[in-house]
């Protein structure tokens, strides 16, 4: 038996789960989560909300997923959605706190690991999984295996641009994430309804999207053409067999991608628009994936027989 | 030795390309090229200048270029650039013409495999060819494999959407190919000069912008734009390690490829924009790039000693 603790430390929360091995069989033995830290100490916070959450456990290795680019070292070289991890390697403090080895991972890469062998891509060859929480992470999975592309950088479909003046945390403007990204719409939303400075979400605007205010219901629809204008322009470069989307905003399935998917299968010509489906693992994809990249660098998957 | 023929059926051109190779090593024996017939025989106008082109030599393969998407079995599922070969498997007539076995190939497949094998590629892990021509193709190689993604459809940045109303051959509007297509560029030239339907080229509007006229300047300017643009979101998505760009638009490297390479870089912000460089094979590309598929597809590699 194996005991693996997966971080995921997004734009909005950070999640820790803790989760068991035996067998090849995984089984989550307690998870929780909490707002991710934004001031200067936040490593050394959240390394004290591990020891915690840990208590007397001992977990063999670990992962930390990050909404950015890491180098091959587990350096953080972007992370524009949290910005004080750059230029950190968030692994070490951890590692010298459990005791344990850790690796750092891209949360899209995380989370699409996490589906293809554990959640809905599982059994498909060709997957490109699409992450729409707070940023947007994407990751195109081929037999299995990522394609990070040649500088780790591959799968940010939330900075291509569809044009338009709004910036974005990547420091591009009009990038899909300022459509569709939960940060971006729930800033929209706040600033047309006056609420403070940051508390209005994503959610906020779908509920009254649902409850039939015409201004969110307009939001939406500009999101979901967006997102639709993207998923063509994927398929076309990439051609997946199957998309799988998680993260917090596709929480929002029949708002968000009813309206998307109908969208790109209406506006498609010579596109093979395959099917769209929600990810599995839900908000916890991600620390799923660190789990499986901490159980596969630590090596300790078993060896065939 | 064997005996290798070529054929690119591009959207202005098909290309006819006769090869040797010996002990590994390539050599041209002749080629030529000829407006690519639009009427509904010109499959058997291009069977007879095949026979006219091979005269008294018997080429022991070939291969067919074609500017579309190709099912398993060679047939062409769409070819919006040249619509009659829709429908058709050409390599069956030029195959009973001939008496050798032939392969049709997607042409950004066979430029890219080309450039990888015998040209600006060769010795890069992950690569992306671009072909700028009538229409626009590409596809990304790793490691010496082309992506075809799971449908032969991968690699068609010429059909990503940059917004605007032109209506493109694969019957979106918008499309990169648009912007920075030979035919549109020659078309939308021909209508602000008055020259008669079909008259007008890119090649013309270059010249004008050379010679500073500033409608022409203009439109170039518009294309290079939109060709960083996409640059950039390929790399975002792709995440290439080299992108080798053909095909003849690509021809006017100084008037297209210099200004959306400073554009391109000036506009990057978390991108890796790997190095952009010309094609070595030039318009021959994809004709050599059959030649290797069909090579490979006949058994004539040599077998590992």
């Amino acid at each position: 038996m194996t005991l693996l603790l997966g971080i995921d430390c997004g734009g909005t929360n950070t999640k820790f789960l803790l989760a068991r091995e035996a067998d090849g069989e995984w089984s989550t033995l307690r998870r929780d989560h909490f707002p991710t830290p934004q001031h200067p100490q936040a490593l050394s916070e959240i390394t004290t909300h591990v020891k915690e959450f840990v208590g007397p456990d001992e977990p063999d290795a670990f992962g930390f997923a990050v909404p950015g680019i890491i180098d091959e070292c587990g350096g953080v070289i972007a992370c524009s959605n949290v910005r004080w991890l750059e230029g950190t390697a968030p692994a070490d403090a951890i590692s010298a706190a459990l005791g344990a080895p850790g690796v750092v991972v891209n949360d899209g890469a995380a989370t699409a690991r996490a589906e293809v062998v554990l959640g809905a891509a599982r059994g498909h060859a060709d997957v490109f999984v699409l992450s729409l929480g707070t940023g947007i992470a994407g990751a195109h999975v081929v037999d299995g295996e990522i394609r990070r592309g040649a500088h780790g950088a591959a799968g940010e479909i939330g900075h291509v641009s569809l044009g338009g003046d709004r910036l974005c945390s990547c420091g591009q403007h009009g990038c899909l994430e300022t459509f569709v990204g939960g940060t971006q719409l729930g800033q929209r939303w706040g600033a047309l309804t006056g609420a403070p400075a940051g508390s209005a979400t994503a959610r906020d605007l779908i509920e009254a999207a649902v409850a039939g205010d015409a201004r969110a219901v307009a939001i939406l629809d500009e999101a979901t053409t967006a997102l639709a204008r993207s998923v063509l322009d994927l398929v076309a470069i990439v051609d997946p067999r199957i998309i799988v989307v998680g993260g917090g905003v596709a929480q929002a399935w029949t708002q968000i991608l009813e309206p998307t998917i109908a969208k790109a299968r209406g506006a498609a010509t010579f596109h093979h628009v395959p099917p769209i489906v929600p990810a599995r693992l839900g908000m916890w994809g991600a620390a799923w994936g660190t789990i499986l990249a901490a159980h596969s660098a630590a090596g300790l998957e078993p060896s065939p027989a």
